[in-house]
C-alpha cells in the first residue's frame, strides 16, 4: 500500500536491536484517515471471504481491527494479555514467547466470543517473528473455528515469522514489508 | 443513549465489587455498529468545540476512541500504561491509585503529539472513581493544551468520580449514568 510506506519513509524511525518507530501514526498517536484506507484494503483482500470475527490482540492492534471491522460489518475480539484467571475453564489460552524479553506469558479470550461456526480473519499492526500471530491462530484453532488468514499492517520481513506462517499454509497479507533497515534506510520487499 | 442503556440491561453482568461486565459489546468483544453510534453521539455533544485531538487511555477506551475520531476528523492518542522510561523527559507521565489493586501505576503520553495549541477531547469506556480520568486530565494539563471534556460510554454514577469532576467545573458528558446496580437489577440517573 504506497501511502503507507509513503508514512513509514517519512516518519517511521529505526532504532537498535531492529526497532522501528512509527507512533506518530499508527501505535501511539493513530492517524484515522490512514487507518480507515488500511481498513478498507483488508477489506479488499479478505472481502470475499465471508469473515464473520475480526481477532486482534490488545493494545496497538485494536484501533486498526475496529476500523476495519466496520466495512466488514463484523465484531471484533481482541486477546488480552497477562496472567490469565482461567476459571471453570471458561477461556482459551496460548503462550507467547517474548525474545525481547526471554519471558512467556498468556493470552486469552473469552470461550463465549469464538465458536465452531465462525470464520476469524486476524489483524494486527506488526509481524516480526510471529510469535504473537501465532497464538492467535491457536486460539481460533482451539475454538474449533476457521482462521481464514492474517492482514499485518507492517511485517519485518527479515525476522522471517510472515515467511514461516506461510509456509505453513496461512494466507498472510501486510501492506508493507520490510527486508532491510538501518538508520535513514529502510528497503520494502 | 437508549440503545446503549438497553444493550446494558439485556448483557451487563453485575458482579461482586461493583464490576459490571459488557464485555460482549464494550470491552473485549466490540459491537462495531454501537460504537459507531456512540461515536457519533459524542460527536453531537462535542464536535462544535474545535477539538484537535482524542485522548484515550489502552487498552479497552482506543476502539471507541478510534471509531468516534473519524467523525471528528482528528487523531487518537493512547495514553500507555505501566512503567515509564523517561528518558530525556520526552513523556508527560501521570500516575494513577488502583483501590482495586492498592496500587499507584504511571500512565504517559510522548510530549511529540500533545501541544499547547491542542483542544483535547478525552475518551473512555468506564468512569468509576475517576482516578485514571484525572490522570488524563493532568497530562493535557503538562502540555499546557485545553481539555475540552471528556466523554464516557458508562459512568459508575455510584462511585462519585464523575460528579467529583463536575464538581471541579469539568464538562463529562456520559452516555449511561448507573446510580445504582445489584445482580439482576440495574438503575440508571
Amino acid at each position: 500500500m504506497e501511502r503507507l510506506k509513503e508514512r513509514i519513509l517519512a516518519e517511521g524511525a529505526v532504532r537498535a536491536g531492529g526497532v522501528l518507530k512509527v507512533d506518530s501514526f499508527l501505535n501511539h498517536q493513530i492517524d484515522i484517515g490512514l487507518c480507515c484506507e488500511i481498513g478498507r484494503e483488508f477489506y479488499r483482500l479478505f472481502g470475499g471471504e465471508g469473515i464473520t470475527k475480526i481477532l486482534t490482540i490488545e493494545a496497538s492492534g485494536i484501533g486498526i481491527a475496529c476500523l476495519a471491522a466496520q466495512y466488514f460489518g463484523v465484531p471484533v475480539l481482541f486477546a488480552k494479555k497477562g496472567r490469565s484467571l482461567n476459571v471453570d475453564g471458561e477461556l482459551y489460552v496460548s503462550q507467547v514467547y517474548s525474545f525481547t524479553h526471554q519471558t512467556t506469558s498468556e493470552v486469552y479470550v473469552s470461550r463465549k466470543f469464538l465458536h465452531r461456526q465462525d470464520r476469524v480473519l486476524i489483524l494486527d499492526d506488526f509481524l516480526a517473528n510471529g510469535k504473537a500471530l501465532t497464538a492467535l491462530f491457536d486460539l481460533v484453532r482451539q475454538a474449533g473455528a476457521e482462521a481464514v488468514g492474517a492482514g499485518i499492517v507492517i511485517e519485518k520481513g527479515f525476522q522471517g515469522g510472515g515467511d514461516r506462517l506461510r509456509a505453513e499454509g496461512r494466507r498472510i497479507e501486510s501492506l508493507a514489508i520490510i527486508d532491510e533497515m538501518a538508520p535513514g534506510s529502510i528497503r520494502f520487499r
